[in-house]
């Protein structure tokens, strides 16, 4: 049996005891980006109930066209007014460069990826990247609230990070 | 108190009692690509544990270049090696047309957005087109499952979407 078989089966519990539909906007008016990094469960992490916030999540939680995308459409069309960042610790996008991952692919099959793949040595200063990409964005300009976070994944604990 | 703040409240709550570091690649050798509605929690809809799955999510669930970039860094640097895609019912995807929306940004702010919104008319029919899109990147290639589902806010249920 695949993985996605157990998890088909997981999900035929979860509906027994669903209980929808809520609302489309989400209650609690925020778009929160995230690392897709595996041991970060962005809804327990913080608390977030089902209907309050958008989940938005790449490799890194970098702000790339796409993110940029997603909060305009977040906060245009679904009213959302507070952005969240997060990164990690102990992430992937800090065991390679570019350059190597492109060349690597290259080599491997003839094409290099026509994108960055955003590697980043230091996630406080990523999340500092991500802030300042929202802030010289103008597609994105409808929130009262934009923070960014480092998320430890030996204590599941959140440490801010400012541009000052 | 803004949202953000009483969810770092609830971020020191969920630090108490966390257990980790976790291993960085997911130990189900999992990438879900999934919308970023309010109302989908993955980990909870799939019953995924903490350091299982790679999570990616967007507006619509939809796959860009900045998908096939995080697709191609979990295969190939982190080992995964099933893709979930996951769209629902009653999205904001199907309340406007990609026209109307940069239109309406033009007009607003006199900069178009370069990129396209990636609005469908029907979440089972932008599952195939998610499908197809990685069927057709050169840089994603490595899984051995690629399976796409629709999820009914109403239910909580997930129904899969073929290409046949």
């Amino acid at each position: 049996m695949s993985v996605t078989d157990e998890y088909l089966r997981n999900n035929e519990e979860y509906a027994k005891t669903f209980k929808g539909p809520l609302p489309l906007p989400p209650s609690k008016h925020v778009a929160i980006v995230a690392c897709m990094d595996a041991r970060l469960d962005v809804y327990r992490a913080l608390g977030i109930n089902e209907g309050e916030a958008h989940v938005i999540r790449n490799a890194g939680g970098v702000i790339t066209d796409d993110e940029i995308r997603s909060l305009a459409i977040s906060q245009r069309l679904l009213g959302t007014r507070e952005i969240i960042l997060i990164h990690h610790t102990d992430c992937g996008m800090l065991t390679f460069t570019d350059d190597d991952f492109k060349k690597q692919i290259e080599e491997e099959i003839g094409i290099r990826p026509p994108w960055a793949p955003e590697s980043f040595s230091d996630p406080a200063e990523d999340v500092r990247q991500s802030l300042r990409r929202i802030e010289a964005s103008p597609f994105v300009t409808l929130h009262e609230s934009l923070r960014g976070f480092v998320f430890d994944v030996a204590t599941g604990r959140l440490t801010e990070v400012t541009l000052d």
